[in-house]
């Protein structure tokens, strides 16, 4: 749930009109190298079809702003409530999200009238002057929502793409610098610990969940000061990694097992050695690349072979908020879509990478803030229904909008999860 | 396996080039009414994406016909031949069934080029005279093929749409006069039995598992002059046949069980009745019409009800080759795509609706005739690597076009299938 | 469905007291090397536990004959009715089937107490003359039905057995002389078909499904002298036949993927070469013995790479109804519990083995003969509702009780069972 | 893992001898009900046979203990090795874990000697003057882990003997006064926070996740003064509070749906009311009584029902070392195995029940505490792995032995178990 937000976070600036315009326009770019079918197939229950992630962001605009705020509302299409609602059973009835592939009506020329319409009618809204607070935090919510859906679309998207053997491009490979033959070296960076404050400080648009902004009691830890790279782990493959149950937690031992794992999601070997699925399709693995599509028990089997640990959220956020400048890093805009190697300019022993490029696996389960609260209505399930056997990742991606996240924010997805852009850095106790 | 085949059953006059071109078209005919989304989804295992059929009907004249036969042959992309092969493990790997939904590349109008670069180079190919007996056989083998994939593209079509809860029609009820307010009366036909031949007599194009042509003996039989309709079968709903086990096969009992199964796959109870999904979308339950998508479990259920049971295969064929005259019935090139009542004008006694309309479960498990051989060559996978755990169907269907089943063509489905235009007429022993 | 049987067939001239007496305690007999945990155990939902046969049999003269026919009836304990029910719906609610093992009350003790109750129950009802045709049609049932129990309790202990990663023994290996180097050599055996009568012929006792007795056509056929032994066997395995799918049925195929089955059931290879899991324990592999423990799916993929096929059960019949003497073989009586090599001496040509040692696949579906109608009442769901799916074998085993089988008796299983002592022999076509 | 030891916790004047006679005397006692089947059968994957908690229990102390410091050590079965182990990878091999209950060899005879033999060897080795402190150390380890395993026993047992559709009771019901018709009224205690420390004191024995003792920090919160009881549940039963989604985490809400939940485990509603399985057979529901054997799903939605939240494991720990006397409570050596109302008497405000009756679920995910590090060798297996989606639940219960537990005493359990004797205290933030 938005606090108020006079300024939105990512354009302070904008007119609401604008921003909405900019936030809605990035996602149809988003779907443009995408065929009608390639935004309908849905390859597992947990990722759903670009075409729905386009109509539901529609949805969501109409259901909780236009229907409640605009005079004479009428739905565009009555049905669209149930089809396109994800989870929010204070509105109702929901289609089921494994069968969201099946739904080839609307089309996807119907989807993107809807969107136009729905954008039409959401700018004739924002033009009232001056926005109740209600609508405003809404608008706002809106379009951070839009936002996750962005990164969302890529995830899956790439995940379709990977399930067909000819493992098809998402776009050509941007022209890019070669990669340097190794990341730089890491070293550790201390913090102090003691008494920290972590959640939101109530500037600018933040979730329900990142509140209330509370005190934390932190044992001194050390944090690497970059990501770990595919050279290391692959080094970690190559060791048999995945074959010594030492290294693992009890429930990874046998979701690897169980599920034939060896490596991470979308590498491959082949008579060249080892490729890894990109958007821009078949590349070969970079060394100095920070490794991505690692689920939770693979972060935690690393960090525990590598002699170290998951960070805390805690730990993650205070070093995020002590360290400067906090918020650059690679993110969508850059139109990359995969991670880069850590600059080798960063000032020594600075955090590189803290945003952007990988989500970075926390060991924290997802959990209530102390004294949280969630929203009320049917926004209230945005967040908190979901904080039970998930844990929190922090940072943003590669995949991430530039201006989305911040220290505070929480992603969060089950220790089984590899389709997102999920990576790891190490931190260590102080002894 | 085709038998040398001069003159093509379907159409004995028409040339090799006419009868491809004619076949060829009528699929894309039927994929007119879809959109590229509509084309793509799979809505279960064992239903596949209607642009599959489209490739894999291609697959099949490149794959048996063209690799061999035409000169300088290269394919239009090699990597279709794995994609699109559906079980033919002497053409080495398949694409996982089961995904066939995800292959959103190549898209639709990549798999509409490659069927039209297929059909000239088939056409070249036929243009060279004479056609090679071999080629002559295999030729009519992909155009039987191609047939059985339009109807299967439509049934397939029809789970799909069913998928989605708004019901969506692939095409306008099509313009048809009321139907008669009941079905005429159904009497039952004797047959004597004894000493009958069945399989194909060797005129005309037949498959392999229909030969060879070999006596049965049969006691005495009866069979109902038309099919079991929709007022009858609801009778046996309204009846709590359902929830009795002592009309069900103990297997039959489970499914039905396990499924929560409690009427035919695609009928509901609203306020107004009952009504049915049909290609033609939500339409009222009409009660002349014959009852249709029952599994084997329920048809024999109904039966045993009835006081009766399913016929034989054998007491099938041997009725419907006594009666005259035969071949006639109501098939997919009549536009309609559902069952129509039975006429109210056939002879006294004569069984009506033996072709066409729906196809007929019979109680016998698909199985091998005496000296069956399956043809040599992968295309010998054609049929006889499916014969367990499967049970006969005869007659064709509403979805069947027209000429391409015979007396003694041998359709089958596992017992739990019921996707397909299945129904039944009764049968009984002479006592 | 028992027919009348005032002299039942496998003890022509005892008197109903004392057969009862011999075939119970024969129950008995076969549970005496088992421990309370022995029988309470169950390894699969296909698969009892002893202690339940045990029950269950009781519960089947309780049921049918006690609870009709006796005076002052009352049940030993109401519960069982219930707990021991197996499938007859027209009984009344069952234990769910697969958590039979889950059942450790009544203990054993209380089990065997309650058939003692039933036995001396059952003698009182028995001694007075003269026994109703009623009952003593249900008599004999009960006393076939308690030696299909008898089977099966060996059949379901040898695969709890053979869980225990230790390989215990049931029973210690019979003295007997060594078995010879190989097996006799296999020849084919002529049969000329045409019209061939089988089914039961009303002579004695026989189950519901053997009737009624019908004229069947058969094409001339060809079946081996004698089964396929483990040497035979093992070269399909050595030449890699579970790894060539033109061997196998595609749905066994899947079949033996999805279950990573290289091998029959309890065959393991270790350093010593192959042995094999019997009711003795481990015993090494004996080459000239009968191949046992195969699904329908092995034995129809032997029979292919062979070049040969299945019979089907009026093969089989016909040619245990023309060879001379017929019923002679190797049971359960002789207590060697495991299928012996072939007789040296049989007479040229004359087929051996058809009765005991294995059950033979044939590869008929398991359907109603012309005119079969099941039993009235509960006993009629003993065989027909399972006519689905099915695959009949035929001539029993080496697990048998003596006189319980005939040319005419159906056994039957799923396509994929093999812990019954299930084998093959050959058969072909003449051309 | 343990601390050193030289007076452990449970029993700190016993010398080790009569303290391991004592606690392998008690596992004896839990298993004198129990028939040798009740003793092997295995209900579900996650609970195990009697037979196996008493087989493995010895096998901790040979393996552990007698294979590294008895002279001329030699297994009392080698087979036992794997058979016996439960999850020690450092170990080697396990049997399958769903397959406990298959082994019926041993049988209980052979296990009860087995354990009297390692308890003369122990004996043995425990009269060697002075105790090693490794050994002292692994001993405490082994008598902490068999009173884990007596307590587990008791709830597997439990679920076992409530899978039998008679119900039939593990002991008589106990003597006892009857029951309040109500509970004290409860009220709310106020925790002030701030930073305390949590983590075992050091002082006697403690499992290595309850290590290191460190500083949390804290806000302001209340407690229950006892725990939630059968009719304050029953009220949110009646309520819908099984129908309504807002209660409950979305992950909960599918769990709830998908097993068709809708009360507690052991509860049943037949024509006389309420009423529920106990060891002690079908019982009443007592009002009063202390609401049990509730899933992580169904705690948490009763406290959001009812305007309250569950506590974290922080806040119940500072709590239970801040009250007075800490300790004390209604455990397993009562011999009662059901939980119990609160005493009227205690005194007004303090927190009662806060050891013993239920275990109390926490809203805290199993983690390791801040500078964790387990174990050494394979013992280091004991809580370490587990530290992933699971729960954790504080106090002990009716079934755990007396003196077992203390405030650090971390038991954990994943969110949908709920054999476990498993309860609710509510907590709320101060604002």
């Amino acid at each position: 749930m938005p606090l108020d937000a006079p300024e939105p976070a990512g354009a302070p600036h904008a007119s609401a009109c604008q921003r909405y315009a900019a936030v809605r326009a990035a996602t149809l770019r988003l779907a443009e190298p995408l065929s009608p079918e390639d935004c309908g197939a849905q390859s597992m229950t947990e990722a759903s079809p670009a075409k729905w992630h386009l109509a539901h962001t529609a949805w969501f605009f109409e259901t909780f702003i236009l229907e409640a705020h605009e005079e004479d509302f009428a739905p565009f299409d009555p049905e669209f409530r149930v089809l396109f609602n994800s989870y929010y059973q204070g509105v109702g009835a929901q289609h089921p999200r494994a069968q969201r592939g099946l739904l080839t009506r609307p089309d996807l020329a119907t989807v993107l009238t809807w969107r136009d319409d729905v954008d039409a009618r959401m700018q004739r809204l924002l033009q009232r002057e001056p926005l109740a607070p209600e609508v405003a935090g809404l608008l706002e919510l809106g379009l951070q929502h839009e936002q996750q859906h962005q990164e969302l679309l890529l995830t899956d998207i790439k995940h379709l793409l990977s399930c067909n053997p000819t493992w098809p491009a998402y776009q050509a490979p941007p022209a890019a610098p070669p990669p340097p033959p190794a990341a730089p070296l890491v070293r550790w960076r201390r913090f102090e610990g003691g008494l920290v404050h972590i959640g939101h400080d109530g500037i600018g648009f933040a979730f329900d969940n990142e509140t209330p902004r509370h005190p934390v009691w932190l044992q001194p830890y050390e944090l690497a000061t970059r990501l770990v790279t595919n050279a290391e782990y692959l080094a970690f493959v190559m060791a048999g990694g995945y074959g010594e149950p030492a290294h693992w937690l009890a429930e990874g031992w046998d979701w690897r097992a169980s599920q034939g794992i060896g490596h991470p999601l979308y590498w491959r070997q082949d008579g060249h050695g080892w490729c890894e699925f990109t958007l821009a399709g078949r590349q070969p693995l970079v060394p100095a690349q920070p490794v991505v599509h690692l689920s939770y028990y693979e972060a935690d089997a690393y960090a525990r072979w590598a002699g170290a640990r998951l960070p805390t959220e805690a730990e993650w956020e205070a070093a995020a908020t002590s360290a400067t400048p906090c918020l650059s890093g690679h993110f969508a805009d850059q139109g990359v879509l995969h991670p880069l190697p850590a600059p080798a300019d960063v000032p020594e022993g600075q955090p590189a990478q803290l945003f952007g490029d990988v989500w970075e696996w926390t060991q924290s389960s997802y959990a209530p803030y102390p004294g949280f609260t969630p929203a009320a209505g049917a926004v209230g399930e945005y967040n908190g229904k979901f904080m039970v056997n998930q844990y929190v990742l922090r940072g943003g991606s590669c995949a991430t909008p530039s201006g989305h996240v911040r220290a505070s924010y929480r992603n969060f997805f089950p220790a089984g999860a590899r389709w997102q852009f999920s990576g790891l850095r190490l931190a260590r106790d102080v002894r």
